[in-house]
């Protein structure tokens, strides 16, 4: 991410992005931000240029408050973005100075304030038990009082569309209150999530003639239209859509952040992003799951692993001739890479195309492509996966091609005991015994766990002959069960890192422990091909 | 899944569901289906009441070459969907009948052919190396040979829209040389998935109109608008809509089959599947990620668990009130459910409403409802989830409840021993020592690996006082590696089976056996509770 500060949206104040993860994108199910993932979600929103990054909801969550006193107290610089508390209008029967959760809002010291109003009679009516007149009363007053204040506001009309249909005066009326009152955009919200883009940009266009408001959208997910309802709401005329990153929110999620700009700036020409910020999306997208602690969708649009991946076999070829005949843009726009997979699927070409891209180069060795492509074919009918480890995948090109140094070791024997003591105590212990350049080295390590122990156990075997591991690290540790057939096999992925790089290597086998050691052992092996080539070349 | 036939589809050919997961879903990265799982796939397809289902591309794979072979041999009796063999019009330069790929389309013996059509004049020229005279030769020679020889015949029209756009006289002379040589249906393809919902509406009217031929839609989701594409198409005059079982595809995937039926059947008042298919859209949504062994999007449209799941504490007893009010449609529909989560953001009102939900009730028991809070918030930080494992959240219930039975034993220790012998050889060995009523027990076992050696060495020690033990399944396994602050914990759920019901439990530790080990031993508290509650029904 760029440390300089971004330079201003081309569009300005005429087109708002507005990101809400940290209100509405934490109500899905498994997110639970701390105080400092929400600060570090906000700097990285900021840093890709979103215009306003909604913090959460000050006074009805402990958390948030605490979020937005902490911003206000210097933790949280936007270069950007314009941080906005979100709340509710004040209770029936009341004014909105004597509403405790209003006055939250001021001392969030939030500079814009967006406030949800029902606009549906039935939820006026049901959920919150008064009538239309005083609901519209309660949006004006909360509105007049926070611009009063000298906030900016915007007012989130929930429910607006099945309102519109069921009562179409009232939930019109809502929005007059709002903007009458001095809110600058009045944001017809989907809550349900149950429309469609025909449908949405029909009443968008109607409201938009017979208001003249500044009109903004918010999309729920739950007929999997999300984003293409907020792009028809701003071919009808919204100037400010409500997303949150990768889609996530309540139920089906939200309208995701990427997918929406991403098909504001390259399919409508519309630049909603600072010059050069569509570039970070992807980076940012993954970014933002590590912190939700949530597996990137790799099938995400624009900015999914998989998203320009391509494994016809058959079409390898033609790709790499001509990549524009089969994306729909180029993925270095969006900061994300074509692949081509080696998979069972795919054939001698594939495996070539790859060795390039690996900078192998298997171009003039026929004999070692054939035994890639029965190696590969064997293995994943075994349960393994390459797609995704492309360090593996390299030492096997290379081993089949004859470089020295793809097996620093040799393994004789290892083994792990995990146990909990009667005194309640959990330890696990490793002992591996390996063979380098045919001395016999012993090692016995505790870890945290098994795969701890033993990765602990064999650096401290390598350790004296390898100096270089000090910089390794396992980065990451991914598990997954595969059935084949009638058994059950374990699929292990580790990411490793060594300060300038980051690989990928897999291990499968019936046993977790043996799995997590294949894939080890070719962790420390493309460390060991790293720092060999570090050595040959200084 | 009902094993009487179902009924026709309402529309009968008026309108086409149109699945492609066995060929196109098949080309999403991960994805390797057995000749086996394809009967399965298509068994499911044809129960739910698809109309078409692509089984593959006859002599370009070997797999798809000896599906439609065992399909033909009575291996898959299809009660409602028309099998369809996927491929190439002939090549350029020879006749269709002289074309071992046609000819291969021909014996796979499906009664309906799906050919796909180069449309787009670039396409043509750079990839197929010819020009647009020779390829509509190439469409009619091929879809009039086969439907001399009495196949039903269908044309994807490959990189259409792209291809409408650079040229579109030559775009629409291939679907009138598709149907003027006897192809039913011009299916107007989005290959690179570039569209938008707006733009799919007006070329599919336009072409409509100046065609008049009956039209068909493929989606991909490269924009995120796949669903919503396809929906536009159908709305603007397509009658023929091919998706894929979850949106399974290449690169970001393919129209999700359910998202889109959904929205027909639901939001247009279409009824594309039998009466009564939709209530099992959920089901087989899950049964079809199961055999493509990916893990259910939890997200997904109508089908995914928490497409119904309502978080926000605030709103709970809104809910239990009037449920229409948040749900966009009625989730029993779609055979999905509503679910309350319980989760550090929810307070007593979630967790009495849940313990309703499960049937423990807690209404009288304010005592027990404060420490069920307090032990989720607790466990929750450090990183456990109970939204996806019911089975322990009732355990902690019914604990803090006092009811009986919820600790069947005690443990004093285990040990589980995982080694690679000298001789190549992988074992895993279990000793655990438990107390029953008093009563010592020890047992070891072997077992794949450390869990599964723990789960046979706990069953061993418990099987003389537990026969019912005997029908207990442990169905899957799920591990996930969870960052919390500097180190990491391993967060494990099991599901389990009797039988008669499923269930999923958790446990949460740094070290993956221990984490294994208290989600198993709640796993098997759960099957000891309900073993004691048939036991008193009896």
């Amino acid at each position: 991410m760029s440390r300089t500060a971004p330079a201003a949206t081309p569009l300005g104040d005429a087109f708002h992005v507005y990101d809400t993860t940290l209100r509405d994108g934490a109500q899905r199910e498994g997110i639970s931000y701390s105080v400092a993932d929400k600060l570090a979600v906000a700097r990285h929103l900021d840093a890709l240029g979103v215009g306003y990054v909604e913090g959460g909801w000050p006074g009805a969550m402990p958390k948030d408050t605490e979020f937005f006193a902490r911003a206000a107290a210097g933790e949280l610089e936007l270069r950007h973005a314009a941080l906005v508390a979100f709340g509710a209008t004040r209770r029936p029967g009341t004014t909105a100075a004597a509403d405790p959760q209003v006055r939250a809002l001021l001392d969030s010291r939030a500079p814009v304030v967006t406030l949800v109003a029902k606009s549906d009679r039935r939820h006026v009516e049901r959920a919150l038990r008064t009538d239309a007149a005083e609901n519209c009363a309660m949006v004006a007053d909360t509105v007049a009082f926070l611009v009063g204040e000298g906030r900016r506001v915007f007012v989130d009309a929930e429910h607006f569309f099945d309102g519109y249909a069921f009562d179409p005066d009232t939930a019109l009326r809502v929005l007059e209150a709002a903007v009458g009152s001095g809110a600058d955009v009045a944001v017809l919200c989907d809550t349900n999530g149950g429309m469609l883009p025909l449908g949405i940009a029909e009443v968008v266009t109607e409201v938009a003639a017979r208001t003249g408001f500044r009109l903004g959208i918010h999309c729920q997910d739950d007929t999997g239209c999300a984003v293409a309802n907020s792009v028809a709401a701003v071919q009808a005329g919204a100037t400010h859509v409500q997303c949150t990153a990768n889609g996530y929110g309540e139920r089906a999620g939200n309208a995701d952040l990427f997918a929406v700009v991403g098909n504001l700036v390259t399919k409508l020409g519309m630049p909603v992003l600072p010059d050069g910020a569509l570039a970070e999306m992807t980076r940012t997208s993954h970014t933002l799951a590590e912190i939700a602690n949530i597996a990137p969708d790799t099938h995400q649009a624009y900015v999914g692993t998989s998203a320009f991946a391509h494994k016809a076999g058959l079409h390898a070829s033609a790709i790499k001739v001509d990549p524009e005949l089969y994306n729909h843009m180029n993925p270095v726009d969006v900061g994300n890479g074509q692949r081509i997979l080696v998979t069972e699927m795919a054939g001698r070409a594939s495996v070539e195309l790859k060795s390039e891209e690996l900078g192998v180069d298997l171009a003039g060795h026929p004999d070692a492509v054939s035994q890639v492509v029965a190696t590969v074919k064997e293995r994943e009918a075994l349960g393994w996966s390459f797609e995704a480890a492309d360090a593996s995948l390299e030492l096997l090109m290379r081993t089949a091609r004859g470089d020295a140094g793809t097996a620093p070791f040799a393994l004789e024997s290892y083994r792990v005991i995990t146990e909990r003591r009667a005194d309640g105590e959990i330890v696990a212990e490793a002992t591996v015994k390996i063979l380098v350049d045919g001395e016999r080295l012993i090692a016995t390590r505790e870890g945290n766990g098994p795969v701890n122990a033993l990765d602990a156990a064999l650096r401290g075997a390598l350790a004296p002959s390898c100096p270089w591991l000090a910089d390794v690290d396992l980065t990451d540790y991914k598990v997954r069960i595969l059935t084949r057939g009638t058994g059950a096999v374990t699929r292990v992925l580790i990411e490793s890192s060594d300060r300038t790089a980051e690989w990928t290597t897999v291990g499968v086998h019936g046993n977790v422990v043996e799995a997590s050691w294949l894939a080890l052992v070719d962790a420390l092996a493309y460390a060991a091909l790293r720092a060999r080539a570090q050595v040959t070349a200084g």
